[in-house]
C-alpha cells in the first residue's frame, strides 16, 4: 500500500479511502474514544485502552478489596515495576533486564544524572538543550545548586551545537528525542557517538517518542534513558515513568535515592543499604499500584504493533496536516514551528500564532482536542493508532474556519486555566 | 460508656456486648471487608473504603476515558496533591497550607532531610534510630554517601538515647512516631523540645500513626513530617505519601528534587527554576492521578471520626489481645515485643516467636490476616474503625489453637514468599 499525500490533499473522500485501507485502522478499536471527538492530544495524555478498564476493575475489586495484602505476592504487585519494564523493553529497543517503571520522569532523570556523574569521576559538567522540557532543566539546576562544583552548559545558550560544548570536563549529556514544543526529532545515534567520543555519558529523554516511533536504546549505545508512559504509551493520567540503565553500567551505577525497594533484600529489613543487583537498584519507595495497573494495557498495544508502520503513518498524518493548514491558513499569521522534513519530525505538529490560546479553546469547543504551550504554540499530536486521515482533514477544516470566522475572539475562549 | 478489659477477658459474649455499644461500630460499614475475614493488617495495607470504589470508577470512566486532558483543570487533577494535603491536615494536627500528597515516603524523607540540612548551615550530623523502618536508614545513608562531610548517628548504635547524640553538630533528627516492628509510640513533643534546645530540626515519620491516633504536628513544633497513606488512612496499595513543612520554614526551605510541579509558574515553561510559594515547592514531577483518586475516601473517613475515641478503642483492642495471648499462649515461647503500657503503644501488637513465619501463614489460612517481619516478629494491627472486640477474641483463640495443634508445622505453611 502506498498513500500519496497529494491524493489525500484533494478531498475528504480521498482521506476516507485511505483510512479504509490503512493497515492500522483496526487499532482504534483498542481504545475508548469519546463520541464525536477528534483527539490530537495523545502527546499530552493518551486515551484509555479498553483493556486498561478491565485491568483497573480487577485491581480495585479483586486485588485490593478482596485479596488485600496477599496481592503483593499473588497479583505480582511487588514486581510490577520490573514486569512493566520488561513489557516496555521491546518498544524502545532494549534487551531484557534494563528497564523499570517507577516514580516520575523528573525523579528518574535526577537518579540517572547522579548515577552518570558518579561514573564520570574528574568531570563536572552537565550538557543539555536550552529548549528541553523545563523539568529537565530544573532537575539539572537543582543538582548544580546543591553541588557548587557541578556546572551546567546549554546548547542554544552557551553554544550553538553539542560539539561546541563538549570537552574533557563534560560528564553527562542529556537530550530529548523529540522536542516537546516543536516536535523536532533529533539524530540520537549520532549525538551519542559524539558524546562518547568526548568521553561523556548520554541520557536520552524519550517522553515524546516512546510508543510512537522506533527507539533503539541498545543499538544507539545510549547509557541511560527516561520516558513518560501516559503520552503515546496510553498509560493513564500521571502513570509512572520508565527508567533504563544500560547493562554495562549496572554493576557500578548507584541510585542516589536509595530506598528499600532498591535494596538487595528488602524483606530482610537490614540496617545497612546493599544495592539490589541490576536495574532493580534504581527503585526507591513503594509504588502507586493502581496507576501502574492502568498502564499495562497501553504497553501491550505498543508491543503488538509494527512501529515502523506506525512511523510511516505518523509522517503522512503530520505532512497532510501541515500542507492543509499552510494552504488554507496562509493569510492568518500561523507559522509552522515543526521541521518541514518528515524525517526530522516526531509525531506532532506545532504552529505559532499570537492568538494561539484562544484558537485552541475554540477548536476544543468544536470537539477537536489539541493544546497550547506558552508562548504562542498550538500543538497537534497525531497518534497513528487512533487518528485517521479523515480526522486530519476535519481538524484542518475546523482550524481554517475558526481563523476565517474569527470565532476565537469570543469571550468564552479568552479565559485562562491553570493548566493550559 | 466504659469498657472494662477484665470484663472482655471473660468471654466472647462479653466482647459481642461491647461491640454492640461501641460508638465506632458503624464505621465498619464504610469499608469493603471480605466475607469471614478478620483483618489485622491495616498497619500494612488498609481495606478499601466503599466510596473509594466510586471515586475510582469516576476517575477512570469519566475523568480519564471521557474528559481526557480537560480533567487536569475540570476535575482538579493538577491540584490533587494540594487538595488531598488539605484533607489530611486536620487528621495530623496541621493548619492549612503545610501539606501535600506526592511521591513516596522515602522520596519525601529525602526532600525534607536535604531541606533541613540546608537550613542548618555549619551543622553536618543526621540523627535517627537504628530501629527505624529501614528505608529511612537507607535514605540517610544515600545522603551521607553522596556528601562525605555529612555524618549519620543512630540511637541504639552510637548511643543509647537522643540526648547522648545531640550536640552542636547535629542538623537534623528524624524519628518514627510508632515503631514499625514493635509498635512502640514515642513521646514526640518531648523529643522535639530536646532537639530544638540543641539547635537542630526535627523530622517526624508518621507512617504508623497517621489516621489511627492523635498526631499534633503544629502543636508539637515538628519542623517537617512525612507519612504513609495506605496504612491507617486506607488510601489503596502504594498510594502516594504526604509531606509536611511547617509554615515558618516555607519561605527558605528548598526541595532538592526541583521539578516542574514545584515551579512558581509551571505553565510558563521558563528556563530557570523559581520555586513555588509555600508547600507547593516540595512537588517534583507529574503525579499518579488514579492512585491519588483512590486516596480521598480514606482521608475523608479519618477526618470525620474522633481520633481520641479511636485511640481509646485501639488501646483496649491491643490490651485485650495482649492479655488473651499471654494467658493462653504462655507456654509456647511467644514473647511480647510491644510496650505493656498502653500509653506507650501504637495500634499494633508484636510477638516474637521462632516459628513466627509459619504461624502467620497458618493464621492466614484461617482467614485471620496478620503479617511477619524478619526476624521472628508476628505483627497484629488493630484498626479501630473496622476491627471489633470479638475479632480480637477470635484471633487470640485461633492463635492459641495454631500453637496447641502445631498446625503451623504443615508443609504448606513453610514456603517463603518474596513479600512476607
Amino acid at each position: 500500500m502506498s498513500i500519496n499525500i497529494s491524493t489525500l490533499l484533494e478531498s475528504r473522500t480521498a482521506c476516507e479511502k485511505a483510512d479504509a485501507v490503512d493497515p492500522l485502522r483496526n487499532q482504534r478499536e483498542d481504545f475508548y474514544l469519546p463520541q464525536g471527538l477528534i483527539y490530537l492530544d495523545g502527546n499530552s495524555l493518551g486515551p484509555m485502552p479498553k483493556k486498561a478498564f478491565e485491568h483497573l476493575e480487577k485491581a480495585i475489586s479483586n486485588e485490593w478489596a478482596e485479596d488485600l495484602i496477599s496481592s503483593w505476592n499473588n497479583a505480582g504487585w511487588w514486581k510490577l515495576p520490573q514486569t512493566l519494564g520488561e513489557l516496555i523493553a521491546p518498544v524502545v529497543g532494549a534487551a531484557s533486564g534494563q528497564i523499570i517503571v517507577s516514580d516520575s520522569t523528573s525523579l528518574n532523570l535526577y537518579k540517572t544524572v547522579y548515577a552518570a556523574l558518579a561514573l564520570s569521576e574528574g568531570r563536572n559538567v552537565l550538557v543539555s538543550e536550552s529548549d528541553s522540557f523545563p523539568t529537565n532543566l530544573y532537575i539539572l539546576e537543582g543538582i548544580t545548586s546543591a553541588q557548587q562544583n557541578i556546572q551546567r552548559r546549554l546548547v542554544g545558550i552557551d553554544g550553538d551545537s553539542l560539539e561546541e560544548l563538549l570537552d574533557d570536563n563534560v560528564a553527562v549529556v542529556t537530550f530529548s528525542h523529540v522536542n516537546y514544543r516543536t516536535g523536532e526529532l533529533l539524530p540520537i545515534e549520532e549525538l551519542v557517538k559524539k558524546t562518547h567520543e568526548a568521553g561523556a555519558l548520554f541520557i536520552l529523554d524519550t517522553c515524546h517518542s516512546a510508543g510512537v516511533l522506533p527507539v533503539e536504546l541498545d543499538k544507539w549505545g545510549v547509557d541511560f534513558a527516561v520516558g513518560c508512559t501516559y503520552k503515546y504509551l496510553n498509560g493513564g493520567p500521571g502513570s509512572p515513568a520508565y527508567l533504563y540503565v544500560a547493562k554495562r553500567h549496572q554493576q557500578v551505577a548507584l541510585n542516589p535515592l536509595s530506598g528499600w525497594w532498591g535494596h538487595a533484600s528488602p524483606f530482610a529489613f537490614e540496617k545497612d543499604f546493599q544495592a539490589a543487583e541490576g536495574i532493580l537498584r534504581f527503585q526507591t519507595g513503594t509504588q502507586p499500584i493502581l496507576s501502574l495497573r492502568g498502564l499495562q494495557a497501553g504497553i501491550e498495544i505498543a508491543q503488538t504493533v509494527d512501529l515502523q508502520m506506525v512511523r510511516k503513518k505518523s509522517q503522512r498524518l503530520t505532512q497532510l496536516f501541515i500542507e492543509l493548514v499552510e494552504r488554507r491558513c496562509g493569510n492568518y499569521e500561523v507559522a509552522l514551528q515543526s521541521p518541514t522534513d518528515p524525517e526530522k519530525r516526531g509525531s506532532q505538529v506545532s504552529f505559532h500564532c499570537l492568538n494561539g490560546f484562544s484558537i485552541i479553546q475554540a477548536l476544543i469547543a468544536r470537539k477537536i482536542i489539541a493544546d497550547f504551550r506558552a508562548p504562542g504554540i498550538m500543538r497537534f499530536g497525531f497518534a497513528p493508532l487512533y487518528v485517521s486521515y479523515t480526522d486530519v482533514w476535519d481538524a484542518a477544516e475546523a482550524l481554517t474556519d475558526v481563523l476565517k470566522t474569527e470565532e476565537w475572539r469570543e469571550e468564552r475562549f479568552q479565559q485562562k486555566h491553570e493548566v493550559t
